[in-house]
C-alpha cells in the first residue's frame, strides 16, 4: 500500500520562508499569462540556453510562429528524496518521452514497525511505463540505487551508470534473481547519451564513493543539471578532481535550471578532502603501539578503506575485514581496479589469531551502531572472532547519522566498558563529509549560473537554507522553487510553473512482501508493541445458546500472567456476564457478543492498569 | 521485575582505560591487607578528614587502640545514575545508618515497548528499610525527584530538600494521591541536618533549575562531598553563584571523597552563563518585528522562563503559556516566589486571539520534539489554539538530548513548511547546559582536593573522561573509581576498597503497572511489533476427536488481510493437516496438537512472506 503522506504539506512549499530570509521565492505560477520579466540584478542568469550542443535538437533554427505555438517545455517530476534524506527519483518529460534519474531506498523510521526498508511508490512510472526510455544512476549508494530491484522486477527500463556504480547494482540484480533480464549501459564521464529528445552527458564528481556522476540533460528546452551528492575535492584520492570546467563550459553556454544536493547547506565553509582522514590514520596508527586496530566505516566508502589498507602497510599491518556488505564492495571495487589492494596484506577474519595484535588492522562495519552489525557484535560480545580488551584500539571512521547518535553511543559505551580506547565523534579528524558545505555550494552556483534553481536531496531545513545561499548570490526569489515530493514543475526558456502533482509516496517493504504492510498494519503492530493483547475464547453452542466451552484467557505482551491471576478471572468473570445478558431464549448475536466483550473488557483492563492492550474475542459456535 | 542488567560488565569497569589516556586507575581491591601510600605527587590530597566540624561524632578523639579494631568506615551503594542518564539514587551507610540521596526516573529506551518510565529497583531499600534514616534531594529535575512517589509509596522515609525542590515533589505527591503520608523537611543552603551520624550540610550550586545543592556529608570515617548536577554560574539569574567559598573551605579542611557531575566532562572550556541566553533573546526579540513570537524550553528552566518574561515585558508583549508541565512549574515557582511574573503580563493561551501576533509571546514545552508536546501539535496542526503560519518566529531555546535529534528535526521542518522562521540547534546561542564543563570539573577538583574521587552522573564516555580530567590534576589512578549501578565501594581515611554489591537495576513503570512489565513482556510486544500476529482457532470434540468448528484464522499487524486470502487459505490447511496427523482413534494430545500448529503454520507464513508474527493456536474441546 502506497502511503502518500505529502499532499499534506501541498501548497506550503511555496513562499515559504527561511528563517535567515524574509523575502518570497519559490512564487511560480500555474497560470501560463505570468511573463514578468526577472528583476534586474538577475539578468546575467536568464540568458537562453544554447541549443547548438545538442546536434539533433534543432526544430529552434525555424523561423518562430508568433505566439500560436506553445513554448517548448521540459516537466521534472520529484517521485523521492525531497524532505527526507532517501528514496532518490526525479523523472523528466520532454515531448511525451520520459528519463529517470536514480532510484533509491530509504531506511525505515521508528514508528514503522517491522518494517525492513521504503522504497519510491512507481504509480507514476507504471503510468507512464511505455514512455520511459531509461534510468539513469549517479552513484552506487543505496539511497540512489537501493529501490532499483523492485523497479526492474516490474519495468524493462534500460539502466546506465558507470562502471563501479553498475558493479554495485549487479550484485544487487543477482540477489534478487533478475541481473539476466536487465539492461545494463556503463557511461563514462564526459560521455553522452542520447534518448529521444533527451541528451544526457556523464560529468565527473567527487563523493564518499568513487565513480559519482552529475547529470547535464539537455532537451529542447535547455539544459537541467542535476548535481548528484557531491563535493569538491581538490586532493582526491582516485586523483580526479570533480570536473569543474566542463561544468564551468555548461555554464558559460547557459543552464536552463540547477538541481543540487542540500544536504550540508547549513554548514559554512568548505568540506575537508577525503585525503585529510588518511593523514589522521597516518598519526593515530602509530599511537595504538601494541594494540589491535579496528576501524569502523561505510562499507561503500571505499577510498576510506584504500586509505586504511595504504596506512595499515606502511606500518606493517595485515588487515581483515568484518563485515557481509563491506566484503561484497571490497571484493566489487577490487575486481573492478578502484581498490589496490597489495599482494598479501588481506587475510581472512578467521586468520586473525594466527597474528599478534600490533600486526593487525580489523576494518568493520557498524560505524553507525546498527545492532547487527560486526562493529555491534564485538561491543556486546557477540562475535565470533572479535573479543574486545584493553588490547584494542578502535577508530569510528564516521559521524552519527541524524538518529543514530544514541545507538553509536551505546557501542562506544560498551567498547570503553570493555577497556578498549576508543576513538569517537569528531575526535581526531577521523571522518569528512561527502557532501558540499555553503562555499562549495556557492561555487557550483556561480559557476552554472542557472536561470532556474531547484535545491535536491535533503529535509526542509536543508531545501531553505539552499534556497537562501541562491538567493544571496542573486538569483531572484521567483526562480527558487522548493519542491516536495509529487511536486512537478514545467520549465521553458522563460518561465518556471507548477504543473500537476504526480502520485508519489513511500511503499513499504517487509519480508518478501512490497507494498502489503502500510498504515492499517503499522497502526496494529504500534497497538501491539505498546500494550499486548489479550485473546478471549470460549465455545456457545448455536442451538441452544449455551456456553460449552470457556471463556478462557491468553494475553501476550500485556502482563506477566503469573502475577496477574487476579486480573485474568475478572477478565473471564466479565465475558461469562457478556454471554449471559447477550443470549436470550436461544437468540445469539454473534457481532453484539464480540464488541460488549471487547468493549467491556478493554473497559476493564483500562480501569485495572491503565494500559490498552488490544482485546481480541474468539467465540465459536458448534 | 527488576533487570539487573548491570551484572554483566561486573569487573571490567575496574583497570577500565581511556582513550586519551593509557594509565591504569580504579585499582582498587576487596581484600583489606593494601594498605600501600598514595604516590608521593597525590600527598596533598592525602590529608585526613578534619572531624571537628562535626560536634556530635566525636569517638576519633579517643586514643586508637592498635589494629584490633576495625578502621571507621563509610560505604557508598550506587543505586542509579551511573553509565545511563536518568534514575540517580546513591545509599550511604555508617555502622548501621543510612541515608539515600535523591530517587530520580529515566526516561524508557525505544527498546522499552510501551513503558512510560524506568526507576531504580528498590530490592536494597526494602532489605535496609529500618536503617534508613532520610532521603536528600539536590533538586527538582525528573532524574532526581521522578522515582519519589513510588518510594514514598512504599517507604516511610523523611525527605529534606529546598523550598522549590519541595514545591515540585509536593506536586508529584499530590497526584499519586500520598502526600499527607509523607513528611516533607526544608533545608536551606548553609544549613544542617544531623541524622545519626550523618551530618548532611546543603550547599548552593547553579544549575537549569533554581535552588539546586551540593551535600556535604559527614561522618566520622570523613567528609564526602556529592555536588549533584551543577555549573559555575557568575552570573546566574537569581543573584546566588555556587558556594565556591564554602566548598574551598572543606576542601581546605579536608574532604575524604568527592562524587562529581560528569555530564559535559567531554566538553572543554566553561558552561556560558545563563545570562547570556537572555543577552540573546534581548536582540532576537527585536527581529521578530510583527510576528508572534513562540519560544520553546524545558518547563523547569524557571530561569530561562524569567528571561523571556522580561524581555518580553521590555519590549512590550504579552506571555501565554502552553504545555500542562510549563504550567504547573510556573505556577508552582511564582508561588514560592523563584519567578517574577509583573501583574498583567501573563495571558491564557484561549485569550491569544484577542492580541495581534506582535503582541504575543508564547512560552511552550516540547523543546525535545515529544509527539505529545505543545509544539508538536502545534507543528503538526493538532493544536487547539495555535496555528503556525508565515506570521511566526520560533525559538527552541533548547539543544536536543542524544537520541531526540531526529524527533526534534522533524518538528523544525514542520514549523519551516508551514513558513514559520525558526531558530533552533546552535544558531543565535538561545540555549546554554546547565552542567560543568571541563574547567568547571577542574576548578572544582582544585577547590575539594579530594583524596578519593568518583565520577558520577553520565554515561560511561562521560565517567572515563572525568577521571582522565582528576588524573590529569594529580589524583592518583588508585584513588579514582568508576563505579557502575549496584557496586559499592567503602572508604577508610586511608584507602577505598570495593564492597560486596548490592541489588540494583531497572523498574519498568507501564501504566499503573510498577515492575509488572519485564523482558519477557517486553520481548513479546517487541515480537508482536515487528511481525504482528496470527491466531489459528479450532474446537475439537473431546469423545471423538472430531473438528467440530474451525479452523479459523485472525491476523492483526501480519499482513494487509483482504491481499492475503491465498496465504489465509493456505494457513487453515495446514491447520487441518495438523489436526487430523495428531487425531488418531480417538486420542488426542492437546499439548503436541498445539505445538505443531504454532511450528508448521510458523514454518510456512516465514517461507511465503519472510516475516515471523506470532503464531496462537486456540484449541478448545467440547
Amino acid at each position: 500500500m502506497a502511503e502518500n503522506k505529502n499532499k499534506k504539506a501541498e501548497k506550503r512549499a511555496i513562499g515559504a520562508k527561511d528563517a535567515s530570509n524574509n523575502k518570497k521565492r519559490s512564487n511560480i505560477s500555474n497560470n501560463a499569462s505570468q511573463k514578468k520579466q526577472a528583476p534586474k540584478k538577475n539578468q546575467k542568469y536568464d540568458r537562453k540556453p544554447n541549443q547548438k550542443q545538442n546536434g539533433k535538437v534543432n526544430q529552434d533554427r525555424r523561423p518562430k510562429p508568433k505566439k500560436q505555438m506553445p513554448e517548448k517545455s521540459v516537466k521534472i517530476a520529484f517521485l523521492g528524496g525531497l524532505n527526507e534524506v532517501g528514496k532518490n527519483m526525479t523523472l523528466y518529460e520532454y515531448d511525451g518521452e520520459m528519463i529517470l534519474v536514480d532510484c533509491g531506498l530509504a531506511f525505515p523510521e521508528p514508528e514503522m514497525l517491522g518494517v525492513d526498508l521504503v522504497i519510491p511508490d512507481f504509480a507514476y512510472v507504471e503510468k507512464n511505463k511505455d514512455k520511459i526510455k531509461g534510468i539513469f544512476i549517479t552513484h552506487g549508494h543505496e539511497d540512489h540505487i537501493g529501490g532499483l530491484p523492485y523497479l526492474l522486477k516490474n519495468y524493462n527500463i534500460p539502466v546506465y551508470g558507470t562502471k563501479l556504480t553498475l558493479g554495485l547494482i549487479k550484485s544487487k540484480l543477482e540477489e534478487h534473481k533478475i541481473l539476466d533480464k536487465v539492461k545494463l549501459n556503463e557511461i563514462k564521464p564526459k560521455g553522452k547519451v542520447q534518448l529521444g529528445s533527451f541528451e544526457v552527458e556523464a560529468i565527473h564528481v567527487n563523493h564518499s564513493i568513487p565513480d559519482a556522476l552529475a547529470l547535464a540533460i539537455t532537451t529542447p528546452a535547455g539544459v537541467i543539471l542535476q548535481t548528484g551528492d557531491f563535493k569538491i575535492d581538490t586532493t582526491p584520492i582516485d586523483g580526479e578532481v570533480i570536473d569543474l570546467s566542463r561544468i564551468a563550459r555548461l555554464g558559460e553556454k547557459g543552464i536552463l535550471c540547477l538541481l543540487s544536493d542540500s544536504t550540508n547547506a547549513q554548514r559554512p565553509g568548505f568540506t575537508p578532502s577525503e585525503r585529510t582522514v588518511g593523514e589522521s590514520f597516518e598519526r593515530l596508527f602509530p599511537k595504538a603501539d601494541g594494540k589491535r586496530l579496528i576501524v569502523a566505516t561505510f562499507a561503500s566508502n571505499i577510498h576510506r578503506v584504500q586509505q586504511i589498507i595504504d596506512v595499515a602497510e606502511s606500518v606493517g599491518r595485515k588487515v581483515a575485514l568484518s563485515g557481509r556488505s563491506l566484503e561484497n564492495v571490497v571484493a566489487t571495487a577490487a575486481e573492478l581496479g578502484y581498490l589496490r589492494v597489495p599482494d598479501g596484506i588481506l587475510i581472512s577474519i578467521d586468520q586473525i589469531s594466527r597474528y599478534p595484535h600490533d600486526k593487525l588492522v580489523i576494518i568493520t562495519t557498524g560505524s553507525q551502531g546498527e545492532p547487527m552489525s560486526a562493529l555491534y557484535r564485538m561491543a556486546f560480545s557477540e562475535h565470533r572472532r572479535v573479543e574486545i580488551g584493553n588490547g584494542d584500539y578502535v577508530i569510528i571512521s564516521a559521524t552519527p547519522i541524524p538518529g543514530n547518535e544514541k545507538t553509536v553511543g551505546k557501542v562506544v559505551d560498551e567498547l570503553l566498558k570493555r577497556g578498549a580506547e576508543v576513538v569517537y565523534e569528531r575526535m581526531y579528524d577521523v571522518h569528512v563529509s561527502g557532501h558540499a558545505c555553503q562555499e562549495e555550494l556557492k561555487l557550483m552556483l556561480s559557476l552554472t549560473k542557472p536561470k532556474f534553481f531547484i535545491p535536491v536531496h535533503g529535509e526542509q531545513k536543508h531545501l531553505q537554507k539552499h534556497a537562501a545561499l541562491a538567493e544571496s548570490m542573486g538569483i531572484s526569489p521567483k526562480n527558487i522553487f522548493i519542491a516536495d515530493n509529487g511536486r512537478q514543475v514545467e520549465l521553458t526558456k522563460r518561465k518556471m510553473t507548477q504543473a500537476s502533482d504526480v502520485p508519489a509516496g513511500q511503499v513499504f517493504v517487509d519480508g518478501y512482501g512490497v507494498g502489503d504492510v502500510g498504515n492499517a498494519v503499522i497502526r496494529e503492530r504500534k497497538r501491539l508493541a505498546e500494550d499486548g493483547l489479550m485473546i478471549i475464547s470460549a465455545v456457545i453452542e448455536r442451538e441452544t445458546g449455551k456456553l460449552v466451552a470457556g471463556p478462557d484467557v491468553i494475553s501476550r505482551g500485556f502482563v506477566f500472567v503469573r502475577d496477574s491471576e487476579k486480573l485474568i478471572a475478572e477478565a473471564k468473570l466479565v465475558a461469562q456476564i457478556v454471554i449471559d445478558e447477550c443470549i436470550h431464549d436461544g437468540f445469539i448475536d454473534w457481532g453484539v457478543i464480540r464488541n460488549r466483550m471487547r468493549d467491556d473488557i478493554s473497559r476493564l483492563l483500562y480501569d485495572r492498569t491503565k494500559r490498552s492492550p488490544m482485546v481480541l474475542p474468539v467465540i465459536t459456535s458448534v
